[in-house]
């Protein structure tokens, strides 16, 4: 930190101990110290500079990043950081250069769908980094739809050997990451055929390069597929196409925990539960909801420090200008997501301890609750990316002219973020099936089956439908139990609405399909009640001077902002009428007012250094303009005077004396 | 065009005659013509081509800007294009590389604020190009606030000079387009001081570089400011920063229209009304409003194309997969951008006409329109460009994965695209004034003075304070006067709820201060109106065989989907009741059938050539995925099959065979 601090005064008028917030935004006090201390690590570490402000060419980017991974990898080794909390706080500090390490998806897919034996050899060799796996789902004409993938993978009973290969243009595997020019091996999603039968979609272990020259192995073509969104971004990661020309591979490379092949081409289920997949699932989306809160909580950090830098305007008697977070659009605008980021951290949290529920849940051969919990992560997935997405690009906005510089930060972290809305399921297709879940759930209320978990509030279905609102006052608002009836009312009219409509349909499949905007807005009814739940619950729990009071607060803006957004859904579903509405807002503005003189401080608990941040506008000493000037000089362009080009396309120009005359 | 025509089958099913909506997309017949050929001349010369799909570093993509900068300006002299709608045909093909021709804002500023000598020097020169001018008036410190400009201007009338200064860091020119580089002059807006006094913000004309050796003038300092969001986008452009040292310019290069500075430092008005500066501000916005249309139409034009090739998913009868536009979730999002770009089409048409009407006003000395023309054009700045800038990032979404490659083309649109919010006035600071203008307009209600314009409707709030909607059945919202009315009430209801909220308050400031997100709301709704009542206005105007029942159906789209979209504003407001919002969205589930079997001819109907939506998704043939693959292989990544930097990095790391477990 340097010496001064333009934002102290925004410090002083804290009013809750940041330093136990820091703990409950970490999770345990253990957590924070060593985030802080990894993260001071790799700040210092001049190998990790953040270079790369400007527009590197394609293959000098990624030269970089290769070489960001393999000192990430000394370092984690030669510091014998061994243990997960160390490898993971490395991981947070150094986002994506770490996706070449983490070799994608290949080592939960192989832990997933692997045999004990096969887990064995690849991850052992995965681990020791003898190869890099990529994860090779995806092809060029089938992304949401895995079923359709057009891969084959026939086995031939004379050789004991699968032949994988590419039949159409659109086969092409594509997208998958590290694959395009790191991986040596992929774990390649393909039709099984054998004795002339189609099995559909399975998993096997593929290398694709030479360990020695590191070469595409005979009948594999493999390239980049190009240039993506940002001029960072994604751009250092290599996502890959890949093509088979029937190239063979062991039987054994087949994963084989759920079904096999065997010797004389016979395909057998294992006794092994399918459902168990299920876990891989539940951690893999856990992880991407625990991004999300990262992710947001950047953005917000970087807007909420410049907006308490930022004045514009003189106030009435001519004063100082006033600081652009004292504008009530601005809060408005601001402190919905400063919510949401808190929010989706304890959701995310709370997902961590879901995985180790379902688990255990799984290893009993208790599977009742998948439905359930499928439905609930899938739309927590969704619901978290596109509120992320959709709320890094309103905090550039906020930034005005310089959130569009990439020095501000932002527009990389969009656009390496924003993928996230489509990768591990398009963010619309996951809440289809969030309603079906949905309807199922209300078709089969008064069967005696009972909704558990998240959707255990269907139980109380017939008081919902009946429920109603009895606000009076703003104050009334702050009372959780009103919140959390009005999100339950809301979702379960919204979903027995649906369900009733579909039932008018000439089938259930054509209702469904006409309803389906309908129906995605029920899904998200269920997911937002999911968030608002959580955020209450956690509350309760947290300690330390002021704490619980500044959560409160945040978690009554989440739901409130939330309602003004939704407005439509709660007033059609006659959950609340517009005199309420009215006082929802009116308590919104109130809470907005209690939450400013603490803004700051409650980014400050995120414990982001500048590094991390990597942003002129969220510094954390709010000294932005001598920054943001001294960031512009880096600028190639800015090597020489006169530009090059000048000479040989300018001069002439203005030396050429036509006239022409314009507009 | 090519031979095959994956997309022919959706053509056929078009009910309307799509040439005669080219016309009506265009304008006139003649404009259609002139921007065909025009079209298909820049698209056919290889010096346009689109060569930056992949990441190139900022010193080679400015150059290559000037390049084809250099090339159109040639062109254009060479063919001698000396009329407007030529000039304007080939601008709009190669937009932004343009930008440096145009000379940004310097030309319209001295056209608004020089002396008609002034404007015959300096706009000659501009003409010929022998100066190149740019538009110097957003600080590092001030943006928003224009009055708040810290550059100075002090007359010395020993001189007879005015001496420039920066006398703070946040006093430095920062952003201006074309500063960075390549301008000679600029028109710069500093606080003109005379005889000890500060009379304001005032426009000088200031030159930079030298003529002779394109170095920069003694005491300026300029540079470039550094990368921006995406990696093509305005990145071809060098916004700049700018310092003075002192920098002495004649009195007469002040600008002189509407104020002087005598010889002997006296301060004096001329006999100019301001207003007039006004006709500049309706003009530069109608010209916003105009791009937005065509940046959305580009978007959509690619995502309804993509969407009708993207196949995912089979229909339940194991026939042929599922087109994705026919998944009524995609219609939703879709369709209603589709309206969006023909009704900002409309509209910008229609400002077209306002500025034309206003000129003459002005000229006549009427200035009494001038707050309603000023409020609609802010508000419909701010409206279009939001909308836009949202809806190409849903549109990329809308085509999964391949959206997020550059090769889409959509990424750089959006990065090229969304800085209009910002520019030409922040979009919630001009809601703002939009809302100001409303509560005015409702204060003077029953005062006589009667509101004119796009704000005549409220002539009738009383009738719309107390209208009923009579929609019965969702036909009932197929009759324009309805959805008309409705828009007028909502509208009406907004601004006056918001008038008696502040009426509440200590005084109207803080009132205003307190409900300013109330009032963004307001101005939306005030906006919105204008957009639907002028699309209602042009559906029936046109001409051709079904091309009015086309118009008439995105009319209703336009209209209905944003019923649904701010349906709490109309419920809260009684405007309607649930039962009215369900059979909106149920006449709106209706449309989108209707609409369906025409969209790609709707599309089609802007007359873009490939060559300028540049993108693999949108192509007119549909042949997307031979397209997708090719143009990977072209990615500087692909230049190798064992990518620079693996045995510097990640060689060593395969053969360290150092354990270490993880995960
Ligand atoms: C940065 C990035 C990294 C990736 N990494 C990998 C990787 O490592 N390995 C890998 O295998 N893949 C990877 N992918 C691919 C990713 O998994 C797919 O892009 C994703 O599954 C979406 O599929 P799609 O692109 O085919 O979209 P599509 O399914 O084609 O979606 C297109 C449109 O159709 C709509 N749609 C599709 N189906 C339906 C339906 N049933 N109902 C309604 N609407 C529908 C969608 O909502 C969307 O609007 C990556 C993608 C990206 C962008
Ligand atoms: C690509 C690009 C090109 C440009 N080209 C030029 C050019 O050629 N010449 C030139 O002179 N300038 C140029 N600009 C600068 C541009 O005009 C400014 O960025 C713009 O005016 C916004 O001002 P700001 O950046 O200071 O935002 P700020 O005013 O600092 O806005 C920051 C935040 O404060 C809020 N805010 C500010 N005032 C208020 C208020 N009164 N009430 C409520 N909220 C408020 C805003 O809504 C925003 O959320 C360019 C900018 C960009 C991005």
């Amino acid at each position: 930190m340097e010496q001064v601090d333009h934002l102290a005064h925004e410090r002083r008028t804290a009013e809750f101990d940041v330093e136990a917030m820091k703990v409950v935004w970490a999770g345990s006090r253990h957590a924070l110290e060593i985030a802080d201390r990894m993260g001071r690590l790799v700040a210092s570490d001049p190998q990790f500079r953040k270079d790369n402000r400007t527009i590197l060419e394609r293959k000098e980017l990624f030269r970089n990043t290769l070489r960001k991974a393999a000192h990430a990898w000394k370092l984690i080794n030669e510091l014998k950081l061994t243990d997960l909390w160390h490898q993971n706080a490395i991981l947070f500090w150094c986002p994506l250069i770490f996706d070449h390490l983490l070799q994608g998806m290949f080592v939960p897919a192989i832990k997933g769908q692997g045999t004990d034996e096969q887990q064995k050899k690849w991850l052992t060799l995965a681990y020791k980094m003898q190869i890099i796996g990529c994860y090779a789902q995806t092809e060029l004409g089938h992304g949401s739809n895995v079923q359709g993938l057009e891969t084959t993978a026939t086995f031939d009973p004379k050789t004991d050997e699968f032949i994988i290969h590419s039949p159409t243009l659109t086969s092409s595997k594509w997208w998958p990451g590290g694959l395009g020019k790191i991986s040596t091996h992929a774990v390649v999603y393909a039709r099984l055929i054998t004795d002339g039968q189609d099995y559909g979609v399975h998993g096997f272990i593929v290398q694709l390069r030479s360990l020695h020259d590191h070469l595409p192995l005979p009948g594999i073509t493999i390239g980049d597929i190009g240039a993506k969104f940002g001029n960072g971004a994604y751009n250092t990661m290599d996502n890959g196409v890949l093509r088979f020309d029937h190239v063979h591979i062991p039987r054994e490379h087949m994963l084989m925990r759920l079904s096999q092949v065997t010797r004389d081409g016979k395909y057998v289920h294992s006794d092994v539960p399918r459902q168990l997949v299920y876990g891989t699932m539940v951690f893999v989306r856990q992880a991407i909801v625990s991004d999300a809160s990262k992710a947001l909580s950047r953005a917000v950090c970087i807007a909420v420090r410049y907006s308490a830098v930022r004045r514009q305007f003189s106030a009435q008697d001519g004063g100082p200008e006033i600081q652009v977070i004292d504008y009530k659009t601005q809060q408005s605008r601001l402190f919905p997501l400063l919510a949401s980021a808190y929010a989706f951290r304890f959701v995310g949290e709370w997902l961590k301890w879901l995985y180790t529920d379902v688990t255990q849940k799984l290893q009993a051969a208790d599977f009742a609750t998948l439905p359930e919990v499928h439905a609930c992560t899938a739309g927590l997935k969704s619901l978290t990316t596109s509120a992320t997405a959709d709320g890094i690009e309103e905090c550039r906005k906020l930034c005005g002219g310089h959130g569009y510089l990439c020095s501000s930060g932002l527009p990389e972290l969009f656009a390496v973020y924003v993928p996230a809305c489509t990768y591990e399921g398009d963010n619309v297709v996951l809440l289809l099936q969030v309603a079906r879940f949905l309807i199922k759930t209300v078709s089969q209320l008064g069967s005696g089956k009972k909704p558990t978990g998240t959707a255990a509030y269907f139980c109380k279905a017939e008081h919902l439908m009946q429920w109603k609102c009895n606000v009076r006052k703003a104050e009334d608002w702050l009372n959780p139990s009103v919140i959390l009836e009005a999100f339950e009312a809301r979702a379960v009219r919204l979903a027995v609405n649906c369900a009733q409509n579909i039932s008018k349909a000439s089938s259930v499949e054509e209702g469904f399909a006409e309803l389906s905007s309908d129906l995605v807005e029920a899904a998200v009814a269920h997911c937002e009640l999911i968030v608002v739940s959580r955020f209450i619950a956690k509350v309760h729990q947290v300690k330390g001077r002021g704490v619980e009071k500044q959560l409160r607060a945040l978690c009554n803006i989440y739901a409130l902002s939330l309602i003004h957004k939704r407005l439509g859904d709660f007033l059609t579903t006659r959950c609340l009428n517009p005199e309420q509405a009215a006082l929802a807002n009116d308590q919104l503005r109130a809470l907005y007012s209690q939450v400013r003189p603490n803004a700051v401080a409650l980014v400050d608990a995120y414990n982001y250094s500048d590094h991390y941040l990597g942003s002129t506008l969220g510094r954390y000493d709010g000294n932005v303009y001598p920054k943001l000037y001294e960031e512009a000089w880096k600028d190639p362009l800015n090597d020489s005077v006169v530009p090059d080009g000048y000479h040989e396309y300018v001069r002439p120009l203005l030396k050429q004396q036509v006239s022409f005359s314009r507009l």
